[in-house]
């Protein structure tokens, strides 16, 4: 039996283009085994599939006639459009009429919505957004990056059971390092927070895999499978990191201005630059999981290009598969 | 009339070999402008002047027999050490002898004794290190990067007054721009903290010129010429900005290892890295002062090589000349 996956067809900056282009391009590489509800202004999105001859792919719409902007408030948003594809995507998953959501459209309304419509996990108290890390070795992954700004200790120790889950589960390694964002490497290190966090995450022997406390220089240096932070510091992390690629190619362009290289040169030093920017690219992961929730939704960047949203679709097949939810729903039943 | 600065010679990985090769070349740089004393046991900083035929130069030597390791608790170093080359340099400070204390020791040792030693300015509740950030246009600050992992709302404003001060008249530039590290750009975003930190200053619009919040992303672009945030932030974007040069070295390696380039092409490639990496190097800033306490104390790396000791002295005497201390006093004695 096949996986059906609702996509938001009016999620992100080139919606709904590039995300028909995405949905169809994970349809032929998925080759069966993926159905995918495209969900948004039926007419329009029929017009598209048509342009694409598309009509043998397991793709099929959902009709919702409203869109949320990427700039909308969530909290408006949520209350004010009922038919937004956001809205009618994460209820055809509630349904049991697919088994997992995606959207590169406004984070903020996507998770608000999410939350409403699917709920929380038992004994979850906060949903969590990761983020991948490029390092050194392969990938981290950071969270939370945005869904909370002011945490518990309590908190803090949920998301490093989830991430633990979702990295030994989906990056297929048994045991994953669990560290805690920290200014310095002793227990006594930090804020009131991530000292009592510390204490707690310590006597998670079992469920996890707790390595102490890493700083800002481990990261890209791997030095955890799993980084635990509070949203804010996070968010800010993750944002600060993602400007690194755009800022060495105009530093680059700068260098090589001044140095008055000639076009051959040029060409092999983007052609380096190109192969280490790569590490870098987001468009790699596709998107995220919003852990916690009740379902399984993943959410991608607004500027995400088509093989993203390939990728983000496949993805969320992959977690379904790999019965991530139904793991997490059984993890917290006995440890929270 | 010289200015005396003291010199913690007993500080940083390489210390005093480091140190005292770094005061040496910044008294040649002074030209008799500058007065160095250098705090350590006399011996051996007086050997190791004299193998430097250094004796023509205003270098003194100020005994301190007593060392304080880059690994030591600050607090039971602040207690067990009276005699040590960074309490002893700090008294000189304080009693007038010098009129700055630099040190690429303990940081963590160095705020903790100057607090101790020097006292806060009337009115500061907490002392600031700031750090210089690259960006495209020039050079941000960013502060709190570590003396305060718990901030109050005030705690952050009194941040910002004294970043603005600092910048306007080291860096010269007039009504420097000043923005609240947040993760969105609205007011109501962020936790409870940050969200009362900008109705505060919002409200100083004579004593500061606020433009509100900015995000991790927008640092490398210049966002602000001071970026305000609590320690614990403040830090862990620090340390993870200072890791880019060293991972940007490794990824290029690996890419010129698997494209198999000669060694012209590999000539040609770090010459450009390195231009590229000089805008992310710590040593050309030399040190960052502690800001909020009643001195002039530069802090610098642990690693830091002899030219950055150079530089944090030439700034110490700058920051002497400038009168930042006498301005900051009299800012807070109105404004708090």
């Amino acid at each position: 039996m096949s996986v059906q996956i609702a996509v938001d067809a009016m999620g992100g900056d080139h919606a709904p283009e590039v995300v028909v282009e995405g949905a169809i391009a994970a349809a032929q590489e998925a080759d069966d085994s993926v159905h995918i509800l495209l969900v948004g202004p039926r007419e329009r999105l029929e017009r598209l599939l048509a342009s694409h001859q598309a009509s043998q792919l397991p793709i099929s719409v959902l009709h919702a006639p409203e869109v949320i902007g990427m700039d909308e408030s969530p909290s408006v948003a949520l209350r004010a459009k009922p038919q937004s594809s956001v809205h009618v995507g994460l209820q055809a998953h509630k349904s049991g009429q697919a088994q997992a959501f995606v959207s590169n459209g406004n984070t903020g309304a996507v998770m608000a919505a999410a939350l409403f419509i699917l709920g929380r996990l038992p004994n979850i108290s906060r949903p969590a957004l990761p983020a991948y890390f490029p390092t050194l070795e392969n990938t981290s992954i950071v969270l939370d990056v945005g869904a909370n700004v002011d945490c518990k200790p309590e908190h803090l120790v949920q998301f490093a059971l989830m991430g633990s889950l979702f990295y030994q589960v989906h990056l297929h390694k048994e045991r994953p390092t669990v560290a805690l964002l920290n200014v310095g490497e002793e227990p006594s290190k930090g804020n009131e927070v991530v000292r009592q966090a510390y204490q707690l995450l310590s006597e998670k022997t079992t469920e996890l895999n707790f390595i102490g406390n890493v700083e800002g220089r481990d990261i890209f240096y791997h030095g955890a499978d799993v980084v635990v932070c509070d949203g804010f510091v996070g968010n800010v992390l993750l944002k600060f990191g993602e400007s690194i690629p755009d800022i060495l190619q105009r530093l680059i362009k700068e260098a090589v201005v001044n140095e008055q290289l000639g076009e051959k040169e040029q060409y092999l030093i983007f052609g380096v630059l190109k192969q280490v920017l790569r590490r870098f690219d987001y468009a790699e992961f596709g998107g995220v999981p919003l852990l916690g929730i009740n379902g399984t939704v993943l959410i991608g960047h607004g500027s995400a290009p088509a093989r993203a949203v390939k990728r983000m679709i496949l993805e969320a097949a992959s977690m379904v598969e790999e019965r991530i939810l139904d793991r997490m729903a059984e993890l917290f039943k006995t440890t929270h």
